[in-house]
């Protein structure tokens, strides 16, 4: 085995988030060599890796010049040059996950298109080159509303998505390629986070269940585990497996899905890496999804994906009305409580819904985590100073 | 309150070893900007602090002027320039665990007094300005073997301490102030961690077990729980507890005593800080000893300092006959097994007996923990390469 501990092995990772942070905890605790590269100087990552690199995910020289000087890659976002990782892996660069799974994942059509021929249950769906032939589908009524407009880029927390009604919603939106998917009434949004490794060990972690907010449309509470039946529960577990083997997949698959009225399960969309919906794993499980990235793609054993007790994620996003130097108003407060832990990600600036922390309840029991998941959303805030 | 987190708030660290390591992970998940000194510039710390200064700790000029730059000063070890501390706590600065209070630990004979003037349980004792006047007092007979001789100054890791059976063994020992106390018969070395910030609130972790090896005098296994009788678990709560008012300590006191043939708690010695018999902390308690020590010194509410599950640590010292870069053998088999996690304290060389890492074992049954904590310590061996 490749010495990666205490040693002169470089791993290169794409991205300085918050994502990468967390990351950061494990290597740093493995005493692995990380260097990191993103767009802005003030990355959350900058200060606390070892080696800090100020450049374009998506320029191909950037990207391609990071990685000749490192041993492994892997990424925190897939908004990445994936020309540049091709290049790299052809050279005989280690890039975890593999960038032709980057590639499909990157654009939302590929991915839906991927799901159908493989036999992977989805919504079903119409591809469309630009949003203008979209319009015109409407128009002639191939496609008929309602319907989800999802654009095949770049989407993030809820860009890129959105509901049409009337070909009026479509208005406002980018142009470029898109795919209208039909619109499914679900009872939860569930999600399963797959680890694998070269080797081919793969393990999935508990369903977690993602709480929206009656009104808003946003997550407000990651559960963990989902309060959904076992089968159903099993049935989810067994999809985002399909879904893991499918892709060949190496990494962290973080499988978004449906349970529709009917408990029939459809994927919604992955996410190639940690996940906010794994956060809870950090304090609730035995193996946190970050240290379980790092050693799948180490080809390192996978560690037990089980919980040592239940966990809800709460996340900190900036509140409206306030742009400026942040303050988390009353942290001392869900401070007094017990099994709450607070994560701050290094960024200094707050404004209206950026995603700024998380908050991880855990309790021996999920209905009461539940309850105090809620106080503490009632009462820290995310304001400018 | 004063605004910690993601602010322009500096928290100063005299040492930068593995336990400041630890506890940056914690500094980075509550967004504390963290400035280090330590006289190594390649201490664990040195590369994923925010700031780091290389300077000798034991140095007044160094030590004030670092304080100098600081919001509020803690230690991360207990050797540091007191004198230093007291002029920066004079002008204003805060600092915990205050600078008489290190000043009392710091010396073992000035320690053992004050158990004695605060009616602490503690072994007799008796002091000595030189190593001499001890022999003197062996040679007259005021003092008889066998007994414990500890240095007063600078003893760690068992450095400092011996049993003397006769008069030779005092020989080869340092001259220099000591102290010469009864050998107390044990049946268990205990320890309670206790946590307490200025507004007074205080905790205690629960009791925990150092388990030695049957031949060799070195702990082998740090148990939580520790396997004794709850009437004698909460005396030695209740010990800790009392030890901490009679400082009125603020901060983390590792308390270390003997548990007697008779049941009788005897105080030891403690630690004014993060210890490596709360390590274990990190997977196995609802608040990690790290976290913990940031929430005392900045007077937060303090977390609850229950375990999830059962928790062992096994140190992974430098092997004998190994001198050179370090190579953890075996660390993937330990990978393998469930609930293991190894932490690597970023040191390149290995020597023997050093430091060099540890690793945590957590299950919910403390005795299947032990039966994989004796797996783990006979398989990963640290050499050189």
């Amino acid at each position: 085995m490749k010495n990666y501990f205490s040693s002169d092995f470089r791993l290169g990772v794409l991205g300085g988030g918050q994502l990468g942070r967390m990351l950061l905890t494990e290597t740093q605790k493995l005493d692995i060599y990380t260097v990191i590269l993103d767009g802005n100087s003030n990355a959350p990552c900058a200060q606390i890796c070892n080696e800090f690199h100020q450049g374009d995910l998506l320029d191909f020289d950037t990207v391609y010049n990071f990685g000749k000087q490192v041993d492994l890659l892997t990424i925190e976002i897939e908004n990445v040059n994936i020309d540049a990782l091709d290049k790299l892996e052809e050279e005989g660069l280690t890039i975890f996950p593999k960038p032709k799974n980057l590639r499909t994942i990157q654009n939302k059509a590929l991915q839906k298109v991927f799901y159908h021929e493989q036999g992977i249950p989805t919504a079903d769906f119409t591809r469309f080159a630009l949003k203008e032939d979209l319009e015109k589908a409407v128009l002639e009524n191939t496609v008929s509303t309602p319907f989800v407009w999802k654009s095949a880029r770049f989407g993030y927390d809820g860009n890129g998505v959105k509901i049409v009604k009337s070909i009026d919603d479509l208005q406002n939106l980018p142009s470029g390629e898109c795919i209208a998917e039909k619109l499914i009434p679900f009872k939860n949004e569930l999600a399963v986070i797959v680890a694998r490794n070269k080797a081919g060990e793969i393990k999935t972690y508990p369903v977690v269940e993602m709480e929206f907010h009656p009104e808003a449309n946003q997550v407000e509470y990651v559960i963990c585990p989902a309060r959904i039946d076992e089968t159903v529960a099993n049935k989810a577990r067994k999809i985002a497996l399909d879904v893991a083997d499918a892709f060949d997949f190496v990494g962290l698959l973080a499988v978004e899905m449906f349970q529709t009225e009917d408990d029939t399960i459809l994927v919604n969309e992955v996410a190639p890496r940690t996940h906010n919906s794994g956060h809870y794993s950090i304090e609730a499980s035995y193996t946190s999804q970050f240290e379980q990235h790092v050693r799948s793609i180490l080809n390192l054993p996978l560690g037990n994906t089980d919980s040592k007790v239940a966990g809800i994620m709460v996340n900190l996003v900036g509140a409206e009305g306030h742009t400026g130097d942040v303050i988390y108003k009353n942290i001392e407060e869900v401070l007094k409580i017990e099994g709450v832990t607070p994560h701050l990600y290094g960024k200094k600036h707050t404004k209206p819904f950026r995603k700024m922390g998380h908050v991880t309840i855990v309790n021996t029991d999920v209905n009461k985590a539940r309850e105090i998941a809620q106080q503490v959303k009632e009462t820290i805030k995310v304001i400018a100073k």
